[in-house]
């Protein structure tokens, strides 16, 4: 294939220009899924109640069920006396019905039987005779249950759409007999190294001038976090064919493609080159003003993101957090914002930084002060010793030792 | 098995007593997994640099590898000249060293030359002439480039134990070669339901009066989230016989073993009788300071923590978030903090409240403003409405609206 002579120039973004300009309209398919495997799936449309739930009235307390107006006045000096015609059986029709002057012993959580209204707690009743109890306060109706429909009537909204299933989720929709739940397909992310200086991680002895890929598990890892099914499709010399050639497999295959693009001038240009004749529309951007993660780039190439990260692993994985993973969510239906951990804490140390670039810097926190981690962005101990970041915004210019920030912290 | 003919009666204890006090021995067994298996899992023992990280010295810029010294005082304009005697490629061991004089073309990452101790930027060189490049800024020994031993000393510790590893920490386990590591097991964790009006979520029309288990499929999803595998175990009948034989066989085969019990006081008193028969110390306390969740029994069968929870799901999450999770990743060797997400938010009603119990109130946050979810304990839909929690510690007699609250959101 012959490679693209002309070299395209882009305006730099802002991050919240790309989080909020560049949004593929792709979405996954939906499909069912047993709820044992649903749990952060993301439901494609809201789930609406099939029947009443609980489905029928309950008993809330152990005690006695009576009809409330049999209850009205008493006291410790003046009970009720009602007349026990009956107990209810957990898990069973009630074979009794409660007449007025009478009440049937129930056990939290078994079915009302007619004709009562109410649930007397056992510790405001005791037993006058055999058969007989006193009622030393007075119960609403409705006290001491839950009415048949008072956790969902039919048809009400359970669980909206877009957002991943919680365990009460689950719990919820095992409790109306849903067991499968139509989600979102996770969607497929290829990822791609490239460089020529990238081995396998399972090289024993790189040569002298090779690396081992420490970017593709960990953005494995990230993918699965953001709800997405990793496809770790190795190492791609930084060659225009190779990469290519890999990069046309994985728009027939995958949702989203990430590229580990080599980490010199040149080898961005050929994953550029290369991402440029992949599809239309093509290149959205290529320059982010973030810090570490400049060039990275966005493309749509007939329908797929494909996102360009920086060669370093520093890089690349701080960028994929900010702009990648909401593109993987994103595709995958999902639409609730996302809560990660945070922490307000005390700057340790002055963090420089330059108007209109929006900086992540990592720091370590101890005791409500957070200290700033400084090095090169080709070292990747700076992010494995990091408790968590912070984001200098693109209108700061710097932050002072002293000021309060706001940690996002690593789980 | 006869039935203990003895009644227990056991203290009430508070929510901080039981995760200071109840703390198990029991630690899973150490596994080597793969890399791209090990997200979350928990390192045994910290893990050490089997040598030095990158390896070698790497150019962190795109330019010319120097002396460093043969800069000293270069300006616009009165540049440093130096002849280019060679290019460094990606990946391969430099095939020339640099001179007085004399300086080396290489691309970010790759390694530097001998003789040469700095990398001057491409930006800040010109081509004078074929051969030779003018520099017009000066570099100190050790610019533009990172040393061999820069990122990890061999020996170093690269990560702790009992931090669950994190996409970067995965980064660099790859970075140095180690494809597996050592982490402990997955706590094992039963999960038995019961009560006599339980069904299978799968029963596709209870009869009046039963309800599907709707807390069997949500605990599982929250051991998931601490690090445990469940195994649910299904529905045994409010029996001492049949619960005895299910525990028994749990105990025998899991980690960590958790039992809804019945909602009614005659369902829990059966299970707490079942518990204080299956091993030794036996129960640790029958009752904790916490609402919802109050008849929760923490126990130590023969070394393995038995968690019996409310039988009503609502109560049984609050209390396993609150109380097992904490349990499944001490046995599991998690010993970092836990991070969840929250905010700090303004409440709109009063939250009433007991001193000496802590409250757990489900929340709706709109715009920074936090309404509370009233509603008995046996309504699901309350925690599924929910976006987080807040808590009411102990020592409050309840929140005035207008407080300014944490948040604990669900993810």
């Amino acid at each position: 294939m012959a490679r693209p002579t002309h070299r395209e120039f882009f305006a730099v973004r802002t991050v919240s220009q790309a989080l909020a300009g560049f949004r593929p309209q792709r979405r996954t398919s939906v499909e069912m899924v047993a709820l044992e495997r649903a749990h952060r799936r993301v439901p494609a449309t809201a789930v609406r109640a099939p029947h009443d739930l609980p489905g029928f009235a309950r008993s809330t307390v152990d005690g006695f069920a009576v009809r409330a107006a049999d209850t009205y006045g008493a006291s410790e000096g003046l009970p009720s006396y009602l007349e026990i015609t009956g107990a209810v059986a957990m898990g069973r029709p009630p074979e009794i019905a409660v007449e007025a002057g009478t009440a049937a012993s129930i056990p939290t959580g078994a079915a009302i039987p007619d004709g009562a209204d109410a649930v007397v707690m056992v510790e405001y009743t005791q037993e006058a005779m055999p058969g007989t109890i006193e009622v030393v306060r007075p119960v609403a109706p409705g006290d001491g249950l839950v009415r048949g429909d008072e956790d969902a009537s039919a048809g009400a909204e359970l669980l909206p759409a877009g957002r991943p299933l919680r365990a009460q989720d689950l719990g919820l929709l095992a409790a109306t007999g849903l067991t499968e739940v139509g989600v979102r397909a996770r969607p497929r992310v290829a990822i791609v190294s490239t460089g020529d200086e990238v081995v396998p991680p399972s090289t024993p002895e790189p040569a002298f001038g090779q690396v081992r890929d420490a970017t593709a598990v960990a953005l494995a890892a990230l993918v699965c976090d953001a709800g997405g099914e990793p496809d770790v499709r190795g190492i791609v010399p930084d060659d225009y064919d190779a990469l290519d050639h890999a990069l046309r497999e994985a728009v027939g295959s995958c949702d989203v493609i990430v590229v580990s693009a080599g980490s010199s001038v040149g080898s961005r240009d050929e994953t550029a080159a290369v991402v440029a004749g992949l599809g239309r529309p093509g290149i959205w951007t290529h320059g982010i003003a973030v810090r570490p993660g400049k060039p990275t780039l966005l493309a749509d190439c007939d329908g797929v993101p494909v996102i360009g990260l920086p060669g370093n692993p520093r890089s690349a994985l701080v960028v994929f957090r900010l702009i990648g993973m909401p593109i993987v969510r994103l595709v995958g239906g999902a639409t609730h914002p996302v809560q990660e951990p945070g922490v307000r804490a005390r700057l340790d140390r002055d963090v420089p930084s330059s108007a209109g670039r929006l900086d992540v810097v990592q720091v370590v926190l101890r005791g409500g002060v957070a200290s700033p981690l400084f090095g090169a962005s080709a070292l990747l101990t700076v992010l494995t010793r990091a408790d968590g970041y912070i984001i200098v915004d693109e209108d700061a210019t710097g932050l002072p030792s002293g000021s309060d920030v706001d940690v996002t912290l690593y789980r």
